[in-house]
């Protein structure tokens, strides 16, 4: 179990002001570590006069720190390296902070929801993601004329406070069709495929292998062996005013096209389609096929072995027993 | 309120042919302009013996403008400088003409659907879009067999007949998450925020602040503090056979996966997952849910304050009082 | 009618351990040709001791095929030419055995579904898709910290087995909004525009004209005249448990957000959002909107000229007798 405080060694972009635009954070250093980073931890805690610090003397860093920044090549004007330490788990402060704490989550150093993320939207620069790096909002009209005056390919891929993942770290064992669809602070774990359809926020993101051609929304986590089908939906807390923290369990299938507004059990499938709301009314049937009567779909968040559907006659929404469980073999996780 | 005539100075890029494959144009000048630009609009007049006219003596040009334009850099063999003047708002007779209306939207120096934009489709060629910029089609093998053979990375990010919009302008105040989303000649309002499923196609957009998750048809507008939810759809008037322009009010919240074939009116709600074609027919009720008969979804083109729900028991399309406001403050547009 | 064998000419990437990542053919020769490519295929057949072996001496090739190569630029440490025989269509042995098939389908030589591609899963290694070409993923992060070091920009733009269709081929008469979104192994018929929000897999595709704004699982197949709206999803067979190989007729119409689990007939229309799984029971109408019985979706499978529709107030899936022809015209396949 990771645990604060500790320090990341990062390389930062900043405006032609000195700003942060963004920090990436090659090496992390845990004081209470297992693998015995604590040495390192104490070591750059020395340097540090306060939580966040500039290394303008390579010298004072041991040798295996120094071989390994080198590689990152020089900082220039718009770059610079930094310590930067979380004692304990506030909320935000800086964007260096942000970006630790994102870093920290696609690491998979803590899961998604278990970080103080407060104040995210508001430390974050909202950054121009280029081809040439991460450029201010406030100086890519000079760099839009530069580049033409000198023939520069530049290409606006992103204007947006999160840059994609895969810029920072690429995931072990993992599929990602389109990288533009996937945050920084995404939480990948081994054996996941993010298809072309498929989309992850920041804090969300996979507990185990599993397919994603729908959309992982922030806050939301799926279980092992889940296969969110293509376009489907899982309900934020951020907008819509859902309050509820949606989550798949494991084993589970949600249709192309469905979506989710409650937290799913184990081997639940949605059908193909079907959106079910918190608000949603559910007619409850029993292993014969017996009406248990209609209730809430929120009275229904986390229980196992339901299979959702629209009646295709009635019109009425179905939680019936799911009999069959859900085939998603090493097959399916190999084949798309 | 602008207004025709107006000219735009213009770099065009052209095919070995010399036809135009696309035209950038970093500066329109208004004959009657409230800020003094019709000086310019008449300097450029005298320069022009007809509507389009390459230019090849920069000495023609006041000194401010030949300061900008050598910002652009040089044009070379593949590109030239040009003026083009739009008298009145007729259909489209040239790529420049339809490039410059294009810009025109996007500069939101005109509303959607206030343009004459008639032969869009016939006049503009279908273009591959290149990091090495816009190349014509019939070009294109050539090009790769080129760049393989000297080694340089040439990626097609499109073949299409509309370019992204951040390759020509980059609306102050807005977030695009993934730029191969929003057409040239969409119309972003300052505090959008278009998402990665979002989508803006051209003569369309926002009015105001408002978070886009789902996709703008051509021709569709949505009102400000308005959510169209992740996936959601509404309905273009190009294809499908739909003749009604669509619209989406102010303070309104189109669900996740909802659709929508009717203007929406101010604070009205979707829910999630339902699409409301012209067709359905929709049960009305008043705010003490006493059910005011079946109409057709038409009728309440424009209507405020609805809440369209599918009744999750009976499965037929309700339209009930929506008592509470939509709640998207500042946190909501900030947040995503 | 092609067939095999066949022959492939092929640029081939290695990883640092010889092994191939991708593999490029521009040229491939039959057997029994029409068009006299015959005698290619025996010039190249003479050189081969077994199916794929590697062109080191290029004095071997026809003075018309070391023209063509020298085009291509420089084989280098991470590359190769190779010749590879396919003999007859048995299941996959070999990375550079799936590229040929997957090329054989995106040039359109054979249609989709008349391939053995078993073991396609299996062999295609895992690649990271960058702007400096396809890198294994075993060295991607010494790669990051190069380019790091050298200041030079590499983008990673996709982590699959499949790379796009456009790095490899660019099909005659087509627009594809975003390149991202259609795989290599592609069936694109002339007239076929992929909007933005559309995706074709491997081994599917379209039989002629169509707009594509929706999603072609694998092994799905669209008729000429047909409109896959946006966000519409076929049901692959893939994931999900469907056995049911899923096509589209001639002349259909798939609403926005709509869904398929059956084969489509020809003139068929799915209303936006209404999801048609194979287990969806249909009140059947006949032309007099005489009720003839519910049945099962499946008994409908490439039935033509109809309508489903969700009765939008008694909540029952319906299909009806589709009595104006789809209007897909020209005007539509142009604007879009």
């Amino acid at each position: 179990m990771n645990q604060f405080p500790l320090i990341g060694l990062g390389l930062v972009t900043t405006n032609k002001a000195g700003e942060t635009l963004d920090a990436y954070f090659p090496k992390i250093a845990f004081k209470n570590a297992i693998d015995g980073d604590g040495d390192l931890f104490e070591a750059w805690s020395n340097l540090l006069d306060q939580d966040i610090c500039e290394i303008t003397d390579l010298s004072t860093l041991q040798l295996s720190e120094k071989s390994f920044l080198s590689s990152l090549g020089k900082p220039n004007e718009n770059s610079k390296l930094i310590l930067c330490r979380i004692s304990e788990d506030h909320s935000l402060q800086s964007v260096e902070e942000a970006y630790l704490k994102l870093h920290l989550l696609s690491y998979k150093f803590f899961q998604p929801n278990t970080l103080n993320l407060e104040n995210m939207f508001n430390i974050l620069p909202n950054v121009a993601w280029t081809n040439r790096g991460p450029i201010d909002l406030n100086e890519i009209d000079q760099k839009i004329l530069e580049s033409k005056a000198q023939n520069i390919s530049l290409e606006i891929k992103s204007i947006d406070k999160f840059p994609r993942l895969v810029d920072y770290i690429v995931p072990a064992g993992v599929r990602i069709a389109d990288t533009s669809r996937v945050r920084l602070g995404a939480y990948l774990s081994e054996g996941t495929t993010v298809m072309h359809e498929g989309f992850v926020n920041f804090n969300a993101g996979t507990l185990g292998a599993a397919m994603i051609e729908g959309r992982i929304s922030a806050g939301v986590v799926i279980g092992k062996d889940s296969d969110l089908g293509g376009g489907a939906s899982t309900m934020g807390t951020l907008s819509g005013g859902n309050a509820v923290k949606i989550s798949i369990g494991e084993n589970c299938l949600m249709g192309a096209n469905s979506g989710l507004g409650i937290p799913l059990g184990n081997n639940c499938i949605v059908e193909a389609g079907l959106y079910i709301t918190g608000g949603s009314k559910v007619e409850m049937f029993d292993q014969n096929m017996q009406s248990k009567g209609v209730i809430k779909a929120t009275e229904l968040a986390n229980v196992d072995n339901l299979l959702f559907i629209r009646n295709s006659q009635s019109g009425a929404i179905e939680a019936r027993v799911n009999k069959k469980s859900v085939e998603l073999n090493n097959t399916l996780h190999l084949n798309q």
